[in-house]
């Protein structure tokens, strides 16, 4: 991993013509750091089951003879194979796929938001809200939460309601916080949308975790046009590194990313990846069960050394009673251990990993804060 | 190949709240065709040669295995390897890569244009400049060619003078008219943007089939921060399927792209595609000579059937003198051969693929000719 990408002359930058609300920016990003434990990103750490490498191996094999022809613009069989894994009796003209749900938001915010419109999110949430805000000039609003980081579907009906945003981004689970959000608040938002006819977009990158009960909105879709539930491979599929985000809607939300999209920007490669891991999701998402008993472990350790971990939905856990986070931040990756400083006073959120990972980090704790 | 990439329901996306300068539009990309001899989108046609195939194959069977986590941001190889490869005395601080060079060109229009500003392109020209202009809200000033679509330094820098676009992009060779532009060009139209510190973009996605004697733009870096010369693995490399687009600049140029690039945009299976193949850059080169040698028939033919060829630097074949471009388009289709009809009355552009792919093109004109 590198740890390259920031700015290396800021003189040379600062001549040049770059747009005005660019200047003395740092790039976003974690730093990617060289250290043993890395539970800083919400990255699936179990590696890519073998069955599954050896299957994306043959079917790039497979794609790489035609690589010099443009793939598949409207990637078919990634969206068949999509709607089929989601369920909920969505078919393909539902899905779209972009490198990323960074691109998803990017392409959503190019066909709706843009100049003179607006998007409201709720922080503390994903951090690159704003920034895809930026980068496609819409202006961001900032929505309020609860002092515990919650959001009821009251308050956030009324926050819509007065704001008007021409489009809503609600995370659920929610990142950094982790805590999945009751249906009750997206049906809520969507109605307070009616009246200026606004998108509502809820970002389930980390669904696939979600605690038993907890209900997705993909089941809300139907007789919902303005609704949109983003999805991603990075997490419960183990697929980071290949960049697959994806949405569910109504067919005519994936007419409208087609007149923004760039021609062919899922490359062959990417779809033949994609289509490979999902025919075999079943395997990769065994992973997701440890994945939430490790996640279930780190909350009851974190309690008993009398922190305030949030409730999770999520492959990661927010936890507060700490007198000063940063030192534990510090104190964790002198240990190893590198976790998350989100910013939030007395708060670190941690990706929950495998068995060894997450030992290691309860026994890191222990060991910073001397209990 | 799917077609599927139309409005399926216009009524349905005209009642969602798309933004204004998108209501009407139809999706951009040339007809996904299923025809036995596709010359219409300037493809290399020649197949991946099978040592390239593996060592992409081997390359992506490496990475997958640590697909769980994200990419390496900086695609710090990948920089490497292109620097080498494009020589020029280039370091991999100025280079930078995306998913094909259309995303290249939106990150530059993001980071140097938007809201306010203005770019400026030469039409006839790539048709993907206006779009991707309006995706990221700058202003797109369509400049004039002489009659015979030639563009000369004087004209060209007079006309950047006069209106001071914050981006121009000059497309060498240029698509698609085929024909490279003199250096004297670049360094007139660079020279005309001192005073207002314009950036300039040379194109060359085709650079790699010039005729004896062209010189690339890259030569004219050195001194000029301000100069920007794209690149792409989609055409002498043959990879049009893995959208590997690509720049060379000054350090700061690239600094700028991280201000707007999306976090983690290309995939480590993107990185290991681009990498096996820079690694058998020469094999991949050898069907870039056949293909000049074809293109350089099809201006020889054409011109035997009285028609009027341009001087082409690049894989394609612009060609005037047709009474009726669009019937000739449909007699080429009828007979299984698909060019493209690029709006220009009287004109056609048709890519240059293997010796049987031009020998059929070649063969089916004088038949729908009647010749």
């Amino acid at each position: 991993m590198s740890t390259a990408d920031t700015i290396s002359s800021p003189e040379a930058l600062a001549a040049l013509p770059l747009r005005e609300n660019l200047r003395g920016l740092s790039p976003y990003g974690a730093p990617q750091l060289d250290v043993p434990i890395a539970l800083n990103t919400n990255e699936n750490t179990h590696p890519v089951p073998d069955e599954v490498v050896q299957a994306i191996s043959a079917s790039v094999t497979e794609a790489a003879g035609s690589l010099n022809r443009y793939p598949d613009r409207e990637f078919t069989e990634l969206r068949q194979r999509l709607a089929e894994y989601l369920g909920h009796g969505l078919s393909e003209t539902q899905l779209w796929a972009a490198n990323g749900s960074n691109e998803i938001l990017q392409q959503l915010l190019q066909a709706f938001g843009g100049p003179g419109r607006t998007v409201m999110g709720f922080p503390p949430t994903y951090s690159m809200y704003p920034l895809l805000a930026a980068g496609t000039d819409t202006a961001y609003l900032a929505g309020q939460r609860g002092e515990d980081f919650s959001l009821t579907a009251e308050s956030a009906a009324a926050q819509v309601a007065e704001h008007r945003p021409n489009l809503v981004l609600l995370c659920s689970p929610n990142n950094p916080t982790g805590t999945a959000l009751g249906l009750d608040v997206v049906e809520a938002v969507y109605q307070a949308t009616e009246a200026h006819q606004g998108m509502v977009i809820v970002d389930e990158a980390y669904a696939e975790f979600a605690l038993d009960g907890t209900r997705s909105a993909l089941s809300l879709l139907p007789g919902r046009p303005r609704l949109v539930v983003t999805r991603t491979m990075s997490k419960a599929f183990a697929l980071a590194g290949a960049r697959l985000g994806y949405l569910a809607a109504a067919p005519e939300v994936t007419d409208a990313l087609r007149l923004v999209r760039l021609p062919y920007h899922l490359s062959a490669v990417s779809q033949a990846t994609a289509n490979a891991a999902l025919q075999h999701y079943d395997v990769l998402l065994e992973t997701v069960e440890d994945i939430k008993a490790q996640r279930d472990r780190i909350v009851d350790g974190l309690r008993g050394l009398g922190l305030s971990p949030a409730v999770s939905d999520s492959n990661f856990v927010f936890f507060g009673g700490l007198e000063d986070a940063h030192a534990t931040w510090q104190g964790l990756l002198d240990r190893g251990v590198l976790v998350r400083d989100v910013g939030i006073a007395h708060h670190l959120r941690v990706t929950a990993g495998t068995e060894a990972e997450t030992t290691a980090f309860l026994e890191a704790m222990v060991d910073v804060l001397g209990r």
